[in-house]
């Protein structure tokens, strides 16, 4: 059932409308992406997930593209294809060069490396880092 | 075999001792710490790998600092115990404040969240991202 | 080669004709879906796969319903769309409502989040739960 | 910095305190364990995080336990040691038998199996799970 | 309960000591390692896992050695402290050299970073994979 | 942008194409995958992945077969379709028979269930392990 629950903006409860209209005026765009449609199946969950992230994301001591960078870099470990589209265009929307994307990228890999270079030697912390 | 074979300094071979060095004047301490010991054991995944966190970790497009903290949040969603500790302390000591991590373990907490969200609604790429 | 070895019913040898069948019968479906027909290529994975999935599955202490939900929210964890897509038309079969499955991701996206902040924030296990 | 950051509620802040308080109301507990103490460095997402785990972990479509138990299946699916004691712990409060514990067990570890098998042999999905 | 509820040979019953039998005997040592006390608490998971371990991990088309590998290989992968530490032994027992657990290393490093690159730079399969 | 910056020879820099020419000649092929291809985007990436996999791949103490079949099995506990696709039809090439691939799998399936077996019944490493 892919999308089949997936809420249109029309057919949307004013809760539910509510919800959108506050992204898109965040966002400053016209338009909900599918995530926010399906999670639209659950008004609660779309309602608590959405003021999270608007709260996380905002520019705090973090400005916005290093916070979209870092979720670009979860998601990415996890292999979630739609999450690594939907940020890698948000990071371009807020400023991602090709040249900082590709650096991204490039922790990226070699920090998923070395996590195993260190587990498969079972190094020990040292007392330093503790 | 956790650090049995891991490799002290005074008991290196000039190669890797060469590799230890760069690694104390590059990060300009005076201690190596236990991933390094422990990769040793192979002179040349400690070399090639050294080499590569080198080229990869030094400031460009992103500066040093958004770069350990991407490596912390890898580390963080694959739950390296180790490379947590580490590179959390790099962070700190490149200037990671208390309320940078704050916002840190804010994305990355989410991130994880959000990418099983996705994953578990069955979304589909919008278009507007492929 | 993703299908090009999948084994149909009409090609399978008795042994796996007899999986097949044993398959349909407890599952009540007059259909073998694409996973078995892929483990059909290896007659002994499949043969045991299926005889551990039926003895796990099976209601005991924990009902059906709540074990398939269980194998939605593993799977989910892991990203693996075929068995995200499998194993939640299973839970609705066995009576999985909309209600519940909104719970359900609710529940998996939070634990994921969760478990990255105990990793980032190092927390150490209280006493009280050893 | 694994607790040094932890924060006891002698040395809370009133905005701290009032969500350790709520914490134990709910749980009708006299002790906050080290999870709480370690995000308490971070008020705003203490205050997030323990709202939003209040609301999901509610009872609702699905009961308390059995949302224990899927909390414990994405834990140990992660392999956080600190999620699967403290929530292995909190799902035994709440009624998990040891015959309980060892069919989720067997569910979750046969998920991550067929998980694999799954990918590895590149399946795809039936028409049928659309 | 990390050990709490674990079974010594002395306290097992006669269905958990067959079994327990069977692993001295198949491995032609005289102890039994925590994991299988652990698992003695569920003797139906018991015996299916260590039927089913016993018959994967057996020498055919791959020799033991091989298998124990990649054994290892998914333990580094997933972060498993105590099946790394384990299977890691357990492939020195059947031959494996400190030069061949470096390359072991390496490849399962590089492979974890490239997985992520290709998620990363949203890579398609080439029609000659398919 | 799944593919958009992917850099075909024909537009490749020379320090791209000298990259490509050496994968070419090395793997004795006359065409270039589409990971190899996306990689280009960042040639100081390129160049280093690549020299890095020749040397890690290359056979040693390890033959190429039996390294490629590593790189199946991490691939396959990570979910990444690409590198699925890619390396099974790589180890296919280097002489992976039906008979490996299956036991290849079962293999990868087992050690996915037991990393949780072990994790979820919180075993401790038993001293003969360390």
């Amino acid at each position: 059932m892919p999308m089949s629950g997936s809420v249109e903006y029309k057919d949307a409860s004013p809760e539910v409308r509510a919800v959108f209209d506050d992204i898109m005026a965040t966002r400053q765009t016209d338009w909900i992406n599918n995530f926010w449609k399906a999670l639209a199946r659950d008004p609660l969950t779309l309602k608590r997930t959405w003021e999270a992230i608007k709260q996380i994301m905002a520019p705090g001591a973090l400005d916005a593209l290093t916070k979209e960078m870092i979720y670009v870099a979860v998601s990415v470990t996890n292999q979630c294809g739609y999450c690594i589209a939907s940020h890698t265009a948000a990071a371009r929307k807020k400023g991602m060069s090709e040249a900082m994307f590709a650096e991204l990228m490039a922790v990226v890999g070699m920090a998923n490396e070395t996590n195993r270079l260190a587990a498969g030697y079972q190094v020990e912390i040292d007392e330093q880092f503790k």
